[in-house]
């Protein structure tokens, strides 16, 4: 029988339920300094019985019970990994250190329930990330409907090992019972402003991996750059305005489809943005758009004979906003004909254009007031993300990761209908100023405050006590070959190796 | 008969003098570009005459009138590094393709002048940095009085050399009489809010050479942590108190000395900084310091009644800043007495502390306004050294090494003496939010803005042709392995390959 307590309003009480010490769990300063998870769990409780784990005899195994099997290559995978982050890169163990000690943890078993494991799935909108996590001797079970869940399990296991001062990893007792409360928790990254290699944007999904994001927002193209090698259209990237480089700065077919098979083992939806109708410069000479007689986009389309014959047949008149219209909504109908869903920046809906009902607004500008947007969008009906008050490109002197984590996207007047169109959020990092020098120390772990805020439950809001989880949650980061910058003075027990 | 001209006013003439067309080297803007020198050079002229650089053929020698011998290792470092950063990291060529062409530069012969070359010297604040630099065929002459200058000429030298369209590596003619503006040009890094380890200290020596920077301010210990490790109070570092661990994160004193030799073989000199009175609060369990009764420092010593016994017996009355006075004449003695300088920060002055005439103020208060205290510095007849608009480790969104560049240490109203009493300036990061993880993009190519302020004639302003040549400078320190940070959108040739 487990008593399973909402974490966040019980932090510094002392509770005793079923024998559970949440009380000697807390006074255990240190342990839970170690152990900082992040984002923190919907409900958790731990008490202060430790088991130890030795790299010699600790697995991670699929519990018999399973829906999956060997072949479920995105766990197999995953155990590895984690196996790795938890006891770093070691040698295989000799056979004589086979011995089971009481106080160990020898393995943590996981149980996919669903008869669908979609171990070669894709994760979607709908994806159910819940899992439930057990810690006790001699096995620790983790318990998903499907593969998506049992990722983030493992993720949270990971998080709850810690070293003691023998250098022993020590876990402790614990029940987690964990879901996200945001379906749609994205990192948006900029490819065409700087080209970023392969090993960045990798590097990038496994980060996001450790803060439970679970969509890649690409914004592979714009004006500056078209790296994205089409297969039907190869000359928008190999003729000279294209890529920067039609060899060296481009992302090939192959590269592409490794993306998304990397962002699919961590649980990492793709999602693809060819921006339009707007910041099309770049397609310009793949002779894919329209001949320009004037050198602005909007003074283009007007001073182009064809299409102000083809406002006339339409009987548009002279007004833009319904050319646009018909635009998106021809865009809109070929998009839903291939089974994709769709976003849309806000300028479409504040433009007034005509739109699907399941078109989701991806609410940006007003800085720092996005209040209004949001609830307009929902109240017209509309899903609503939001990332106003994440463009991490902006940067400032100082801890701006406190006013990145205090934003909340259902902090509008709005009735609960409106609140539940709210799918999620996005964290923006435009390419203008940021390249491989220097993304991945800017982004991380800023963006680690918009995981928490999208994962969490929207009470855990304690600025102090996540200070304290994100300072240990980035030197986690470090650890594990991330260069996520400080947050203030201070030291990881590993530093940084490279440059 | 060479014929000098100064480069920035007559940037866009057309001039011609002795045969020389400047007019052909402005009209051949894509060499320009790549040559791109950073900082700019006193002197400088150019024709569109190339040579070509066979890493097969060209070497760097020692000239035979030159002072310096196969022992001066200093040079024979500096020849390897500079050849390798030219051609990249090239296997032995095969002896067969040793023949010559016409077109060929095969040689660049360094001929250092004194009697006393400083092969094992150390530079100083007097240290002569001038040199000429001529490329012609078939060798290219580079001539200093001693391996300073000759250093300078060197990383000139190589940022002369650009490759053409097949890959070749080009230089065109060119005559260079170069020499610093300022004497004192530093970079201030901070280890003690984080430690750094010596692997970022030591690549950014590299990147302070590409800028022709000469000192490293090293803020070794402050409160936070005292990473340096002491051979006569060993136990400043060991205790708990001291450095964040007394192993992981401390420099030894071979750390000590191999930084110190890094940064000679570069002509950097190293000024460590133990700051006293004040920031020395991981001194304390060392026990060094006076006992305190109170929490903070300066009522710890009117709290100490052997300070208060102290100040009576010297006649000081309550009088601290005669306490404050005493102190730092003892240091300033004590220090003098090890025949060193001494730099302090310019509370010292502002306090009315007596200092000695040979005392360096340096001006850190009251960004973005320097002017006044610059003026009351030189005024008071100290020599100044100017950081307040340079405190890089404050951050702002889009391009703002356009201010850093604009200041300039000698914009305030005084006499020409005055003037003469400002000895450079230093770039400071202090380390409240950096570390080995975005330490280095974040100081680089903003802090590149100082070291062109520094080094280059007070005329060199103009921000567009800057910004020109600054691109191609931090593409050049990325092609050299250091994740300088994009200035804004575009790409390098070579992307950074690091995370």
């Amino acid at each position: 029988m487990y008593c399973l307590v909402k974490f966040a309003p019980l932090f510094l009480a002392v509770a005793v339920c079923n024998g559970w010490l949440f009380g000697d769990f807390v006074g255990k300063l240190k342990e839970l300094d170690e152990i900082s998870l992040w984002p923190l769990p919907q409900k958790f409780q731990s008490s202060a019985v430790a088991f130890k784990l030795s790299p010699a005899r600790f697995q991670i195994v699929q519990a018999k019970q399973s829906s999956t099997g060997p072949s479920c290559s995105i766990l197999e995978n995953a155990f590895r990994r984690y196996f790795e982050y938890i006891f770093g890169d070691l040698k295989k163990p000799e056979k004589s250190r086979k011995k089971v000690y009481d106080s160990d943890l020898v393995e943590l078993q996981v149980w996919v329930t669903s008869p669908d494991p979609e171990c070669d799935g894709f994760p979607s909108l709908q994806t159910d990330e819940s899992y439930e996590l057990s810690v006790d001797e001699p096995s620790a079970v983790l318990k998903a409907a499907n593969v998506w869940g049992a990722l983030r399990g493992l993720e949270t296991f990971s998080q709850l090992v810690y070293e003691d001062d023998y250098g022993v990893n020590n876990i402790n007792k614990t029940d987690i019972s964990d879901f996200p409360r945001f379906a749609h928790r994205g990192i948006l990254l900029d490819s065409s402003r700087h080209f970023l290699p392969l090993k960045v944007i990798l590097a990038n999904l496994e980060a996001m991996a450790m803060n439970k994001f679970n969509v890649f927002h690409w914004h592979i193209v714009d004006d500056h750059s078209f790296p994205y090698m089409s297969r039907t259209f190869p000359e928008l990237s190999q003729k000279r305005k294209g890529a920067y480089h039609p060899f060296t700065h481009v992302y090939t077919p192959s590269d592409v489809k490794m993306v998304i098979e990397f962002a699919r083992m961590r649980g990492i939806r793709v999602i693809p943005e060819f921006d339009t109708p707007g910041h099309t410069e770049s397609w310009g000479n793949g002779q894919l758009l329209r001949p320009c007689f004037h050198s602005t986009y909007r003074s283009c389309r007007e001073s182009n004979p064809d299409i102000q014959k083809f406002m006339v047949q339409q009987g548009f008149g002279t007004d833009y906003s319904k050319l646009e219209s018909f635009y998106i909504q021809r865009l809109l109908d070929i998009v839903a004909a291939t089974k994709k869903g769709y976003m849309v920046w806000q300028e479409v809906f504040d433009n007034g254009v005509k739109l699907k009902a399941d078109t989701q607004i991806h609410v940006w500008k007003g800085r720092p007031q996005y209040q209004d947007e949001m609830a307009q969008v929902t109240a017209a009906g509309f899903n609503a993300l939001l990332s106003t008050p994440w463009y991490l490109n902006r940067i400032s002197y100082g801890q701006d990761w406190v006013n990145i984590y205090k934003a909340d996207p259902q902090n509008f007047t709005g009735t609960d209908a409106q609140k539940k169109l709210v799918i999620g959020g996005e964290a923006c990092l435009w390419g203008e100023y940021v390249d491989a020098t220097n993304l991945t120390p800017r982004l991380w772990p800023r963006a680690s405050a918009v995981a928490e805020r999208l994962w969490s439950d929207k009470s855990v809001t304690d600025v102090d006590n996540a200070y304290n989880r994100l300072v240990q949650h980035r030197c986690r980061m470090v650890k594990r070959g991330i260069p996520a910058e400080p947050l203030f003075v201070g030291h990881c027990r590993q530093e940084y190796k490279g440059l």
